[in-house]
């Protein structure tokens, strides 16, 4: 159905109809049709949604859509929503609205959920502990399968996922049973005989990236989390771990191309907060760029006797820049998986250092005969040569160096991508080319 | 354990002790720690690994390791390993392995085995159909959950994932239940009655990056595989899709920094693939950076005139850069999401516009005024102003456009990134500042 149908049916208040068709609609897929209406139209169509679907619909959507409809549900409207919702996306909720409506929200919470809303919310921005859901299934070594099956029956509902559960015992945690296990084996047999005792498990204050990155390395559907004594505090599940890798993605390259990252999507940013996002590198590199143009005021004499000099300059440093792009691209993507340490750094070099000597050498060749064949004059020719074999070899050097380096700082070694290193390479490249340049022709 | 602990203990022959650490770790860990020992010693300790997590453990090895364990199997110790192998793990297995192993893993398979391998193989290289796997649990609408719960105690040990179920009739794909709902509903009640009829597919010749984008979108553990009649053949994991999400955002970072895409990890890679992978593009951007310096010649004369117009060349070819490269990708992040689609140039454009004016305003007062202040030369400030206004919005309207335009014309919208639009900008930016500057300082 087309969105102007549905625009149909409810002015001719057709509402079973609207009701029949969201019925055949995923949560995601509600959010999103919700997002193409007004706040009127928004509200109406709301409460038409399936009540099993409604809550998992309201977590799918936008922050500023789910503000008006918080606004405009009843108490009992709230509650019923808040008593659905799972854990983990009420306090994405009540930290994303303003004061007023997590009032409201919290209101329509018992004092059960709130405190446990309020342990989540104390955890560290980037923490496992904020990305943690604290429900599961606990179970207890002496349980049978049978047992263990006829708990997660009697809670099972209310648990995001129960497809591994935890052994407990004295609030550690010592084994994981999972799902599968507990279809496939005898209904009599004991946990303690089934559970897999070489637990992964991450800490609260583990750097959520990293905890991400497990579920890459693992294929886990979830990761336990403990504190300091290995009490299971609560899980991360693999759909939470997916969305911290794709804002790491998103960040990196937002870094890389010399903005700030937004958490916001290209149209959901505004021109001035996008502007702003921007202008810091651009005036930061624009300045530094200023350098550059000092060493070129430092050669004016060379290239006023030499003005065909001045024509390789975009080559040159495009080139360099290109080079270094590559080999920091390579090497912040080694990091942030992991492949790459800062103890690698030598083997690194070596390595960057014999393909930029290849490199090199082949644009440094094709390069000359461009110019023997262009302007007949093997000096230029030989001029440009050598500045290129050394500017690819100096821009693989930085290019792989500083993101390690900044990595070593405890800075993000995407600052070091294409934009700074270009800039960098910019200054090498020209002084390189007219100190070669001023030698050679004795300017 | 650290490494040299276990060389000890295999010098001392103390094998027990060792099967009883490789006994406490997760199989992608032992393939990690094989992987650092020499092919004698991998083979020593691969026969010490627990039978139930030698298969895994083997598939989550490199190829390069797998087929030095193949060639020193037994026909017996192979044929144990394809036994426990999950279909889609030997279909990766079999794709990469040269031909004589290749022979020697299908003499270990069964027949029936053989035939599906060989389907499997038969899909493009980029479907959905290369990516599933054909192990997966089916159910009849007239079952009850207890004669589903058995059916998976009986069969389920094999299947790679049982957590979604599949009700076929006809073979046509007709509902889903989870396990979790097998675990919860009550026994006597039919499938039909809790099935899942709302059902999200995809077929078996789609791309798999879509694929791997309905599992990020849905936060799905496993989607269903139909042909073009509806009739279930598979089912994608989400850990499969997770790797193609990440091969893909590895492929857009190697292209959006001038390199082709490699499927090899840093290290993995010989220094001569690296400048492979390199030379061409950088070969392609030195040589159009010709162009702009054929422009630069036109205008040699003007220079020649006024040397400090030279000095400004870095700066602003640099802005330019950075401006069309921050465009570019927030536009190809936009179109890899699909948040943005060509349909949406007008309004991508007429915001990248006003972000240009805001921005270039900027740039251009705040350099006005350096130069003022280093110069005292206003004429110079303007000249530069006007210069660096026109080419930010050059810069956001080509960074924006291409991408979208690459796109519309069925190519990696990818390509159109920094490396690209630098050279392409750089070109424009002398034509603006020296189109300009001819006309102020009438040369």
């Amino acid at each position: 159905m087309e969105d102007k149908e549905i625009w149909e049916l409810l002015e001719n208040r057709e509402y079973a109809k609207i009701k029949e068709y969201l019925n055949t609609k995923n949560e995601v897929d509600l959010a999103d049709l919700l997002e193409r209406f007004p706040q009127k139209q928004q509200i109406m169509l709301f409460r038409l949604i399936n009540k099993e679907d409604a809550a998992e619909t309201f977590a799918n959507m936008e922050p500023k859509m789910q503000e008006t409809l918080v606004q405009a549900f009843s108490m009992k409207e709230l509650r019923e929503i808040m008593d659905d919702m799972f854990l983990d996306d009420t306090v994405d909720l009540v930290e994303e609205m303003p004061a007023n409506v997590v009032d409201k929200i919290l209101q329509a919470t018992d004092a059960e959920t709130r405190q446990r809303i309020n342990t989540l919310l104390n955890y560290p921005e980037d923490s496992a502990g904020s990305i943690m859901t604290i429900e599961y299934i606990d179970l207890r070594r002496k349980m049978t399968v049978k047992e263990a099956l006829k708990k997660i029956k009697r809670i099972g509902i209310n648990q995001e996922t129960i497809y591994t559960c935890y052994v407990i015992e004295n609030r550690k945690l010592i084994g994981i049973v999972t799902a599968k296990d507990l279809l496939i084996e005898d209904d009599n047999k004991y946990i303690e005989d089934i559970m897999e005792t070489n637990i992964i498990c991450v800490n609260t204050h583990d750097d959520k990236e990293d905890v991400a990155k497990l579920f890459h390395k693992y294929g886990f559907i979830a990761i336990p989390v403990v504190d300091t004594e290995h009490c299971l505090v609560g899980i991360v599940t693999f759909d939470d771990a997916l969305e911290v890798w794709q804002d790491e993605v998103e960040e990196d390259m937002s870094v890389m191309a010399a903005m700030a990252p937004s958490e916001e999507n290209y149209f959901g940013t505004s021109v001035l907060q996008h502007a702003r996002n921007r202008i810091v590198w651009l005036l930061f590199l624009m300045l530094s760029a200023t350098i550059t143009g000092m060493v070129l005021s430092y050669y004016e004499s060379a290239f006023a006797a030499v003005p065909v000099l001045v024509t390789f300059i975009p080559m040159l440093m495009g080139t360099g820049g290109n080079c270094g792009s590559q080999s920091s691209t390579l090497i912040i993507r080694g990091l942030a998986v992991d492949e790459i340490q800062f103890g690698d750094w030598f083997r690194v070099v070596f390595k960057e250092i014999r393909v930029a000597a290849l490199v090199g050498a082949a644009l440094a060749v094709v390069n000359g005969l461009r110019i023997i064949l262009m302007y007949s004059e093997i000096k230029l020719a030989v001029l440009l040569g050598i500045s290129l074999f050394l500017i690819v070899i100096l821009a693989k050097l930085i290019g792989c160096s500083l993101p390690m380096l900044a990595k070593k700082l405890g800075l993000d070694p995407a600052l070091m991508a294409a934009p700074l290193i270009t800039t960098i390479l910019d200054t090498c490249s020209i002084l390189i080319y007219f100190a070669l340049a001023t030698k050679m022709y004795q300017l």
